[in-house]
């Protein structure tokens, strides 16, 4: 296929390091439960299933678009979704998260995890529609889960608070740890080239849980396999990478070698790209729970964060900013307050 | 009463900027669910229903000291004590946490929020017990939790992922926020006053949840509140003050005015010592998940730790160590590996 034009997409310009016509804006979790659309959509089908019903899955990953006016869509999936295409048998409860039947406790079964070699037609297909839908400002950000995220699901068998058999594993069974990341590199890899043929416009690799690491451990354990996948797309598009409470990783997770560095909402961005190995785009960071505070705090918040991301534009320690939240969008948040979230991001300021 | 002379207890020594004749060492959560001990002392009794019976909570503290050979015990005690000893109607719900049953929304509940004023007579004679059961070399920490995660579960109602209506709180009714601080000071400090007229040779401040702050949003809605309360006990004994996931918190919560800072495991000793206002007595830091990975990498893990300890305090960053974990003890984790873990610690290196 032949890529999209968006040389005028807002998010597509901040992340080459141009000057966008307006600061583009969109929300991880802008597509889910905090919508009522979404709710009915969902309405009797498992998350997991839903994640492969190529109509579907567009019309979820488009209904955010089509209400809060963000200059992204991010590809409807979940993170276990290369393991359940590979043939894991893998499950998402509600109100719990993925539960892996079988999780990985030794070499045997790190040999035996199935590897993902079909092309997952049936979120290609999404990607197609999704595609359609989109006008030339609005850019399709592809979603990939990252190996260490993917591989605690799979040590602890389901999530963890404290990730204890994975940091285990690590330490104690460094060379069972290396194989199980090698094993799932090329799964994840082969999700995201699935993505880029079908046409996504960008990606984000999202670690979710690499801020329960240690930097040593991080570097060790995690780095050399996020900065492969990135590496299989360089040049391509453009390549975000987030993790939550990654304040002490900011500076290891700008080597793996995004262009754009998301950050949560501990850390301002001024002082986030002041950690960088090289500067980046930003991409952040407004505290999801401050959209339950009103429209005047949420506009000084955006003021903040706009001044943060510009001053840090201004020494060179970053080169442009994306709006986002600072994590997900909490699926209790009313949408209205998020609609108006994005029309203050909006404005000129 | 006067208080123990605990000259040479390594904890109160390392506390006060002296040399230890061993490195102390005291494990948060070692009093509880990894101990069979403490499973069968509980059995059939309400968790807080046990913070209030003296015999029950002196057996439970003292546990681990005779099993592990650590050089303090941490009063066995609960967050929301103090609010349930006020009246407050507030239980500990098994694999949930506390539950409010009448959460704190507005300026009313505020006002209406019971102080504590009676002296928890049953928790003062569970200190008397403990104190005559610990050696001249053990050191007894009272326990105190902070008002922000105190208000926290007031506003919340309970546990809380995201604290979403304590940051609204803060952000759009900032006057509410600073009445229910105030509100919540009195009570704090008088539990931990009457813990100090019982004899407690040391104390932690638990700010359990201030990791979820920004540092601005801690400076101004938190830091003087807990500053507050460890001023209320300055020059009588020891004050550590401890919060997980505050890497970028380190600094303005070093202002607070403990004599110790607990580290999460996050941030190296090293590392966090340099972000402190004044040099401070470093605790911490190793990460509890590591307990579960055998004791060649404890030895390790200690080994590093230890260094890192040394060369803060090399460069007069920090005045002391204190050897802990960077969070509580899991409640999986093997008795037996803290006990090995407690004597690692205490070897020479």
């Amino acid at each position: 296929m032949s890529r999209r034009d968006l040389a005028h997409a807002p998010l597509i310009e901040a992340a080459n390091g141009r000057t966008p016509s307006r600061t583009p804006v969109w929300f991880m979790r802008q597509a889910g439960r905090s919508l009522p659309e979404y709710r009915k959509a969902r309405e009797g089908i498992p998350m997991l299933d839903s994640c492969f019903m190529p109509e579907l899955l567009a019309e979820i990953t488009l209904q955010p678009v089509r209400r809060h006016d963000v200059d992204a869509a991010i590809l409807f999936s979940d993170i276990v979704v290369p393991l359940k295409a590979a043939g894991v048998d893998v499950a998402i409860v509600p109100g719990k998260g993925p539960v892996v039947a079988s999780p990985v406790r030794g070499r045997d079964d790190v040999e035996k995890l199935p590897l993902l070699e079909d092309t997952v037609d049936e979120v290609a297909d999404g990607i197609r529609i999704i595609l359609g839908e989109l006008t030339d400002t609005q850019a399709l950000i592809g979603f990939v889960g990252a190996p260490f995220t993917l591989a605690s699901y799979l040590v602890e068998g389901g999530p963890s608070k404290n990730h204890e058999k994975t940091k285990a594993m690590m330490h104690a069974e460094p060379e069972t740890w290396h194989a199980l990341m090698r094993r799932l590199v090329p799964t994840i890899t082969a999700f995201l080239r699935m993505q880029v043929e079908a046409g996504i416009d960008a990606m984000q690799l999202f670690d979710s849980w690499a801020g329960f690491l240690t930097e040593r451990d991080y570097r060790e354990f995690v780095l050399p396999y996020s900065a492969e996948i990135l590496a299989s797309v360089a040049g391509e598009i453009p390549r975000i990478h987030f993790g939550v409470a990654t304040g002490e990783l900011l500076g290891a997770m700008s080597e793996a070698g995004s262009e754009v560095m998301g950050v949560d909402w501990r850390v301002p961005l001024d002082v986030a790209a002041s950690r960088f190995a090289t500067p980046k785009v930003l991409q952040g960071n407004l505290d999801p729970a401050l959209l339950f505070a009103g429209p005047d705090v949420v506009r000084a918040e955006v003021a903040r964060i706009k001044g943060e991301a510009a001053r840090a534009i201004s020494t060179g320690d970053a080169t442009g900013h994306i709006f986002n939240l600072g994590h997900g969008v909490l699926p209790t948040t009313d949408p209205d307050a998020v609609t108006e979230a994005v029309r203050i991001i909006h404005e000129e300021q």
